[in-house]
C-alpha cells in the first residue's frame, strides 16, 4: 500500500503516520518528492489494509499496490503452461503452438440434437466438444439441462466420435458427476468467485476451464485461478467470455486486449468465447478472426444445427456451415502466427 | 421480442420475417410507422429468442421486451411484503414502516471481538448482528472465517444480548448450518447468480437477505429473487450494495436509484448497504443518510471495535461511536419521511 | 509513478530500471518489500509517464500516483468556497450553510412556456432560473434551442421576476452572449473536457457551473475545473449529474459518493442534477432528497408546466406541484444537517 | 417507443394508454400477448418521448424503439462509402478493398521530431502522417501542443515527403487551420459530442476522422456522424479507439465488435486505434493484428523513436522497429481476407 500525503503535510503529520504503520508491524517508507511525500508500506504477509490511515491528518489517499497472486505467475514458473487434454482422436494442448477449438451447442437438449451437432463439427476439424447438462439461466423458468442424462449422452458422444468432452459443472454435487463422465470441467462466468465450487475444482484430477466473470478485474480472474491451483489442480485453461459495460450493441464487450494482459503476467493457457462475448450469431466469425490474430491459445464456439428452435442460447449460435468458414478462416490467421489449429 | 425493420425494408421482407415467426409457433403483429415498420411477437411461453431473425433480408435488430419474473412483481401482488425477523427482543420487521439496522463486524474474529462489538451496537439501539463465519474473499490466502465456531458465537450473542442473527452462507453446506444458527441467512454478491444456492435458499423457512450482484441489472436482480421464490421461500430482503463501474473513488457505486425503481416493481423490501456500497469509512455516513432518504427499507452496515487490525474489510468499516452518530442522524432523516428506526 | 517488480526480479534488474529513471532526470526510491521490490519515483515536473519501463525485464507494472490538480486541491485552500450569485431578489450562495436550488425548464421553448413555469418556481420558494437556450442534442433533427432569442426571454424573467439565470453555452459564440444575460454559465457533461471552452469560461468574470462528463472520473472532473481555475475565474459550482454504466433502469447512473469525495479535496461547493441524473419523472424527489442528505450544496432540477409536450427532456421533468413537494422534503433533510433551502 | 403494461392491467388502462397517445398526436398501436399487453408508438417525427406514460396506472415501462439516424444509414445508401484522401504520393482509400494505415506521433513537438518519425513511417510503407498541434490534455498544465507552427511543420513533412498529414481541431478556431494545413480534420474522443465543432467539421470540403466517444454507445456515434453529414460533409471516416470500463489492466477498453456492428448499419468506413484503445505498448501490435482480422478499413497508430522522452502519451507508442513488424504483420493478416494495406 502507498501513502499519498497532501503537499502542505507537515513533517510530524508525515512522523506520525509513519509511527502509525509500524505500531501495527508494518515498515514504512516515506519518499519525499518535490511536490508531496508517499510513503510505501511493506510488510510480511499479503497485501496491507489499514483503514484508519485516510482519515489521519495529512493524508490524501491510500492505493493499494500488492499482487496478490503466486501460483499463476509468471513469478513462479516462467515457462508456459501446456494444458493436455486426452480423447480417443489424441490428445489436444492447450498453451502451446497450436490453437485449440471447441464446439458445440450450449445446452444438451436431446440424443438427436447433440449427435448431429457432433458429427458436424467432427467433420469441420474439430476434436473437443462442449455442451452443458447443467445450465446456469437467469430465470428459474427457463431450461435448466438435462442433468446426468445429459452427461451420459456426451459420453456417448466420446465413446462412438472420440471427441473430447468440455461441459459445465455449477456445484459441488454436479461436479462430482461432471468429473465422473467429462474431460474438461467448466466453471462458468457467474461462478467464477464461488470459491466453494473453486475449491472443489481445484481438488479434481481433470483440468478446468474457468471463464472470466462478468465484471472481473484481471487481478480478480488470476485469483481465481489462484484458487484452484492452491488445492493443487495446475491443469487450468482461462476464457475471456466478455464483460459487462454500457456498450449495448453486443451482448457484451469482448475485452481481446486481456489476452496479451494475461499472458504477460501468467503462464496458464487463455482462449477466447466468440458467442458468449458477442452474443450476436453474425459477429461470431469477424471476432474469432481476430481473438487467433491477437495470439489466443484456443477458442470456445457455440454451434448449433438449429439455431432458432435451441432451448438456450440461439441467438448466438452458429450454424455447422458458418463453424466451416469459421475454421477456414481461422486456421489461415493462425498461420499468419506460425501457428496451426487442433 | 421487437423486430425492428430498416426504413426500406420491402412488403416481402416484412411478410418473410412474419412467416418465419408463426412457423416456429409465435404470433408476428407487424406495426407500420411513417419511416419504418417494427413488427411484435408474442407467444406463449415467456420470453422469445429467435436468432435467425436478425440475419434475415431487411431486418435491422431485435428487442427485447418481455419482463420474465412473476413472484416478484407487483403483477402478482401489489401490497409490500413485510418480512419479519423474530428476535428475543421482539420482532424487527423489514417493508413496513420502520426503517431497520443490520450492524456488525465483516468477520467473526474471535469470541471478544464479537461480544464487544454487539454490546455496543445493541447499546447504541440495533436488534439485529451481521458478522461473517463465511468469508468470500478474493484471495485463497485471506482470512476465510472461522466456520461452524464462529456460528456457534453467533448463536451465544443471539442468547445473551437477545440481538436477531444476519450471516451469510457460500455453499449449500455452510447453508444448512446458517439455517441452524441464524435468523436471516445472507446470499452475497458474488453468489447472486450461484443457482443451485438460491434453490436451497429457497427451500429454507428462514428470511434471506440477497445482495445485488456486482454488475447485476435491475431485472437479473429479481430474476435471482424469483429463484428463492420459486422454491416456496417467500420471505426475502434485497439489499443494494454498489455496483462496479469506471468510477474509481470509491470502491464500488452505490445505485441508490434501485431503491424507488425496485419499490414501483416489486412487492420485496430492499435495503442498503453504505460499507460494501463506498469502501470507505468516511462515506459510510453521508450514504446511510442517503439511503434512508431515498426511502430504503433499511441498512446494512460494518462496525469494529479495531478496524485497523480487523481480518477484513478494515477499510470501510465504522467504529462504535461513528455508529452512534449514523443511527442518530437517520433517525431523523426517518423521521421526515414519517418512518422510525427499529 | 510506482514500478512494481516482479518477485524473482534480480538485483540488476531492480538497478537498471533505477539507472533508467535517473538518465531520464528523475529520482528513484527503491522500497524492498518481503515478496518484491517496489520503486517511487519523483521529479520536478507533474506527473512522470516512462513508457519504456514496463517493458523492461523484472517489471510487472507501472502505477500512476500524482494527483496534478492545484488551484482546486484543499492543499491551496482549506476552507470552502463559497459562490455568490446576486440576484435582484438578493444573493443566493452555494458553499455556504444553505442548500440553493437551481429550477426550471429543460429548453427555453416560447415566452409563454417560460415564464409559466418560472412564476410557479418563484412561488414555490426558489431563486434561481434554469432554461436552455442552447441545447446539446443527441440528433441534428432535434430542437436546438432558441439561440439569442431565448437568452432574451430569460433576461426579461431576470428583469421582471427577480430570478438569477443559469444558462448553458455550447461554444465560444453562444458563451459570449450567455456570459452578457445569464448570472451563471453552465457548461454541460458532453463538454467537460471541451479545453478550448473551459478556458473561455475562465476568462469569463462570471460564475461557472460545471457538469461533470458521462464517463468522467473524479480527478479528471477537478482537473477540469482546474481549466477555468487557471485562466482565473475562481467561482466554479461543480455538478454530479450521473454517469454512465451497465445499469439500465435509469438513464445514468446518479454518484451521489462523489459529494463527500469531492467535498473532501477541493474547497468548490458541489450540487446534484437529479433529473438528468435518473432520467426518469418518478425518481426526481427521491434522489433529491438523498443528494440534500449526503450534503450536497444545492440542486438543479427540472420542472415543466407540461412535460408530455415539452421540446426535449419530458421524460425526467417534474411539473409544478412535484417541485412543491420537492422543496417541502428537501428542506426537512436539510434541517435535520442544520442547514437552510436558499 | 413501446409502452410494456403490467400483465394485470385493465382493458381501461390500456385504452387510457392509446388515448393519451393519440391526444399527442401519435398513432397507438396496442399488442395484445399471452401474458400482457404492449403498445407500440408510432408518429411522424423523428424519436416519441412521452414522459407522462410512466407514470399512468397499469404502465410498467415504456422502452425507446426508433433509430434517429438517417444519412449514415445503409437505410439511405446500401453500397460502402470510400473516402478518398489525395496525397502526392497517390489516393488512399478507406472503405475499399484496401486496409489504411495511418502512423505517427502523439504531437508535433519539435521540428526534428516529426521529421525523423515521418521519414521512418514512410520508409516503412505508411503513406499518411499523424501528429497533433492541438492537443486535448486533462491537465492545463501539460503541454497543449505547438498550435500554427506545428502545422507548419505538418506541411513541411507533406511537401518534402509526400504525405498525407490527418491532424486534430479542438474548436472552430483551430478547424479553420486544420482545413487549411492538413488532409483529414481528426475530431478527437472528447469533443464527438462537442456538436457546435462537428457542424463546422460539416461545413468543411475536407474528410473527417471522427473518435468515438469514450462512453458513447453504437447509436450516439453514428449520431455524431449524422451532425457533419447534415451540414454537408459526406466524406467521414469512423474510428474506435476504446471505452471506458471498470477494466484496468488497460486505459481503455478496445471494442472491436463495434468494427461489424457499425459496417451492418453504416455504409462509413471504420478504422481502430490500437495506441489510445490500449495505452500500452506491448499491446499495440497484437490488437493491430486483431483489428484487421476482425475486418477494420484502416489503423491510426502512434509511433515515436523516443517515447520515454515524448511530450504526450509516451506510454502507448511504438518506436519504428515495432511499427516494421506490425506492418509485416497486418499486411499478411489483412492478405487473409483478401485485402491490402495502403
Amino acid at each position: 500500500m502507498l501513502v499519498v500525503m497532501q503537499s502542505h503535510a507537515s513533517e510530524e503529520q508525515v512522523r506520525a503516520v509513519c509511527e502509525r504503520i509500524e505500531s501495527l508491524g508494518f515498515k514504512a517508507h516515506p519518499i519525499p518528492g518535490s511536490i508531496r511525500t508517499a510513503i510505501g508500506i511493506t510488510g510480511n504477509t499479503g497485501a496491507v489494509d489499514i483503514g484508519s490511515l485516510e482519515a489521519m491528518p495529512g493524508v490524501v489517499e491510500c492505493i493499494p499496490v500488492s499482487k496478490p497472486y503466486k501460483l499463476v505467475s509468471r513469478d513462479i514458473k516462467n515457462e508456459n503452461t501446456i494444458v493436455r487434454i486426452p480423447t480417443p482422436l489424441g490428445d489436444v494442448s492447450f498453451g502451446g503452438s497450436a490453437v485449440a477449438v471447441i464446439a458445440g451447442p450450449c445446452a444438451i437438449e436431446t440424443r438427436d440434437q447433440a449427435f448431429s451437432v457432433a458429427e458436424r463439427i467432427k467433420q469441420i476439424g474439430a476434436r473437443l466438444f462442449r455442451g452443458g447438462a447443467y445450465k446456469p439461466r437467469t430465470s428459474p423458468y427457463s431450461f435448466q439441462g438435462l442433468g446426468e442424462p445429459g452427461l451420459k449422452i456426451l459420453a456417448e458422444i466420446r465413446d462412438s466420435l472420440g471427441l473430447g468432452i468440455v461441459t459445465e459443472a455449477i456445484d459441488n454435487e454436479s461436479l462430482d458427476l461432471v468429473e465422473k463422465y467429462a474431460d474438461v470441467i467448466q466453471i462458468g462466468a457467474r461462478n467464477m468467485q464461488n470459491f466453494s465450487l473453486l475449491k472443489r475444482a481445484g481438488r479434481s484430477r481433470k483440468p478446468v476451464l474457468l471463464k472470466r466473470g462478468m465484471s472481473a478485474t484481471l487481478d480478480e480472474f488470476l485469483m481465481a485461478a489462484e484458487y484452484v491451483m492452491s488445492e493443487g489442480n495446475y491443469n487450468i485453461i482461462l476464457c475471456e467470455r466478455g464483460v459487462r459495460t454500457f456498450s449495448d450493441h453486443t451482448r457484451n464487450t469482448l475485452d481481446l486486449s486481456l489476452i496479451p494482459a494475461v499472458q504477460r503476467l501468467s503462464h496458464l493457457p487463455i482462449v477466447v468465447d466468440p458467442s458468449h462475448g458477442t452474443g450476436r450469431r453474425n459477429k461470431v466469425i469477424p471476432l474469432s478472426r481476430a481473438a487467433v490474430a491477437v495470439g489466443a491459445n484456443g477458442l470456445l464456439v457455440e454451434v448449433h444445427c438449429d439455431p432458432d428452435r435451441a432451448l438456450s442460447d440461439g441467438m448466438q449460435s452458429i450454424i455447422p456451415i458458418e463453424f466451416e468458414q469459421l475454421m477456414r478462416e481461422v486456421r489461415q490467421i493462425a498461420g499468419v502466427l506460425s501457428r496451426s489449429i487442433n
